[in-house]
């Protein structure tokens, strides 16, 4: 549950503070809308990553239907490249639509996204907004396809030019029939995959929330067209359950159904799950996930060309030669059903989430200021991460209390002995209980202390990172009792 | 150990019959220099790195010195962003230097590497090399600058240009200084970082091996001038290791000590790890793996700017006007040694391996053909692929031996056991022959089945994929059993 003090400036400032997250090319002033991940930062990005592979996809039971999923089904995953045939992207539709709105100002050069101009400042006069300041010369809009273009120099045709995937569904659905063909995956099956996608944002702004490069963890779940409102249920619900199970509280945490008007001219039905975000005012939320309906709109563009609407059907668009004008593969994407002997273009539900959002909102979530004893019971303020077990970087940390005696030599072996199924920090500079709010900061669940005692009977101080309580354990029995907490947790 | 009768479209064939490698937009007649990982290409690629991060990075023993290293060290990681501010690699060389030398040819329009000239074919009449046929008409060389370019669109400046990361390393060196401010770490230590890179190759080639977009798992390891041979010469024999205990055979892997020659101008020392792909002519080796002695080079050019040779020294390259031609942060990333109470600038040694390549290996040498006899005793021929257990997609098959009497049932409970710890995949469909065959060439060490006799003592044969023998095993006993073969393997 976030603290009630909680503010953006103070997550931020421990990133940095923490090794979390840089400011990618930092010494050289940093360039906007990219982020690195420090070494605690990629150790709790790939926890995240690994916890959504492991439960949607590797570790998913393809043998019995979970809680609200009208039947089993299979999961399978993929990695696809991040350039890939531009005709991808003209099928898609995102070549003609994937664009920002956006002015420029001819005098202090700077460029708004018009639809954030009434929530940004005029450089000039930051109490105005862009327009309203007598020097302001605005640009009428214009439109910015917020995919990067680069060009494949061994060709010397105009096809050289290629895109950086803005999202990683497309490298699924022209992998589908290869995945259907290869592996035994029947209707229902989903195909899930984690990776980099990039959006040339005009204007990217709140941390590593609205990036220019950033990582996705996507799954296209392929179903019959009767059983497709379902299964957009069961998924909605399944991945608010996911981020609960990992520790973000539900009062932060919200479904919200787009109305009709707000969905893209392909969608059945979407859903936002969404997390109140400290940088956002009181009652506001971001998005985390968008979980879709898209029907067969993905699969029939590849099959036949770019679609567009016409009245209640979508249509291949074609030019004034009768021709599409963005040709699909011409390959055919149907599925034929054994168990019902039918044919059809399967319907599709996508849940699409945000590594890198993800990531901030347990970071988000995590962070607690409180007060606690010290070693002679005078209040000492700290900041914790009471990050959930499976996303903290570090599990557990093994100091031994003075740099003598023993203990190190003793410390060590716990360390080596825990490090083999764990990812543990030895530490055994500075005062216990610097060393202990050091662990508190970076969401450590244990630490592990050897003392004096240690040397005379075999046992250790454990701490808990969330209640500071600790107690004594022998160390033949630490192993299996952080493991018996960890999955407790 | 790599069958003798293995060969490159053998390989291909399985990978893509199997779902291990697709082409990318393989519907759209794909696009020179991209594949994508199929269902089991993508767990066995993420093995091979999960391998390289646990052995190298996560799971490294902090406290004590293994063979043949001059002393403990420490190990972090890092994931940082694909396109970086683009002054980081003018100061680094890569925008000066980073090209090859290509020709076109007027006639035909098809581009050549000037190297690779003498190994191609003339399109016209591959009888012949480009240049050879009477209707060749080749350009002078040029120069093609191997790093892909974009447009930062917000920006209306020159400065707007940037690329895609032809290597990962560079995200580390312009990020040691917020390491070692924000971590514990102190020299010797290492960064390690698994991300994509991209190199905007003339001619890719040979399936996965030279491929436009490709992940990297880089390691910086810094350490004091003094030291750093022999960390150098541990990094060499602790990475061929490495690859030796997840498989592969030493007769076909080799380490190669560059001539002076050969060497970068900044180099004091690099290493190839070879491997003898199967693409390959008898004799040759394909690099794997290049470990290099990169002095101080790296963290000089991030301050001063770009280092050309004069003589014995690096100096900082500078205009008619005196100025660096690209300068560098200007940022002090010297280190204070506080054992030694002198600050120096690390020198640095760069085990940089391609997890693509790396893959790519494993997977010929675990490809190999042989013969076993059926359930009625006549030999069949079987591909199987030998792969090490850590890195095989699926770990444990369970199968029914029918689709009734309760088997499916018992099966899918133990298969539901096994798959909290493992992936496990379940099959009930074709033959026993059929499904034993098709995890023989998915790499899976275990399958489990069913049978009639399971019903009555609660037992399970165990098929071990290499030497094909079946055992009885009591189901109580069989996670033991997996758990502990899988260990020792």
């Amino acid at each position: 549950m976030q603290g009630k003090d909680t503010t953006m400036e103070k997550v931020v400032s421990l990133c940095k503070r923490r090794g979390f997250v840089f400011q990618s090319s930092e010494i050289y002033g940093g360039i906007g809308g990219f982020w690195d991940y420090g070494p605690l930062g990629v150790e709790l990005k790939r926890n995240v990553k690994e916890a959504w592979w492991r439960d949607m996809v590797s570790g998913h039971d393809d043998t019995s239907a979970p809680a609200g999923a009208p039947s089993p089904y299979e999961m399978v995953g993929l990695d696809t490249t991040i350039i890939m045939h531009p005709q991808v992207w003209k099928a898609s539709g995102h070549f003609d639509l994937f664009y920002d709105l956006f002015v420029d100002c001819k005098t202090c050069k700077a460029r708004f996204r018009v639809d954030q101009v009434k929530d940004s400042e005029c450089p000039r006069k930051p109490s105005k907004h862009p327009g309203e300041h007598a020097d302001c010369n605005l640009t009428e809009p214009r439109e910015f396809n917020l995919m990067f273009k680069t060009t494949l120099g061994a060709l010397l045709d105009p096809s050289a030019e290629a895109y950086l995937r803005p999202e990683t569904a497309q490298g699924i659905f022209v992998n589908f029939k290869n995945v259907v063909s290869t592996s035994r995956v029947k209707i229902p099956f989903g195909i899930g995959q984690i990776g980099k996608s990039f959006r040339n944002e005009i204007t990217p702004r709140n941390f590593t929330f609205r990036s220019r490069e950033f990582e996705q963890m996507e799954i296209e779940f392929f179903c019959a067209p009767e059983a497709s409102q379902d299964w957009y249920r069961y998924w909605r619900d399944r991945r608010v359950a996911w981020y609960v199970s990992l520790g973000l509280s539900s009062d932060r945490l919200r479904l919200r159904e787009h109305e009709t008007a707000e969905r893209a001219h392909y969608s059945c039905g979407t859903a936002d799950i969404e997390y109140a975000f400290p940088f956002l005012a009181d009652g506001e939320f971001g998005e985390l996930e968008g979980v879709s309906h898209r029907s067969d709109f993905d699969l029939r563009s590849h099959m036949e060309g770019k679609l567009v609407r016409d009245g209640d059907a979508l249509v291949v668009e074609r030019g004034a030669d009768g021709q599409p004008r963005h040709p699909g593969s011409g390959k055919d994407l149907s599925y034929f059903d054994e168990a019902t002997q039918r044919k059809y273009v399967p319907h599709v539900i996508e849940p699409s989430a945000g590594a890198d959002r993800a990531t901030l909102a347990f970071l988000c979530e995590a962070y607690a200021e409180d007060s606690i004893p010290d070693e002679k019971g005078v209040p000492q303020e700290r900041i914790v991460l009471r990050l959930h077990p499976r996303l903290a970087p570090i599990k557990v940390a093994v100091f031994p209390l003075i740099k003598k005696d023993g203990q190190p030599e003793m410390a060590a072996d716990i360390y080596r002995n825990l490090k083999r199924r764990w990812n543990v920090f030895y530490d055994e500079k500075g005062s216990i209980g610097k060393r202990y709010r050091r662990q508190d900061e970076s969401g450590t669940p244990f630490c592990v202390t050897v003392d004096h005692q240690s040397m005379e009977d075999q046992t250790v101080t454990l701490r808990d990172r969330d209640t500071t309580t600790q107690e004594r354990v022998k160390i033949v029995e630490l192993e299996a009792l952080i493991a018996e907490r960890l999955r407790a947790a």
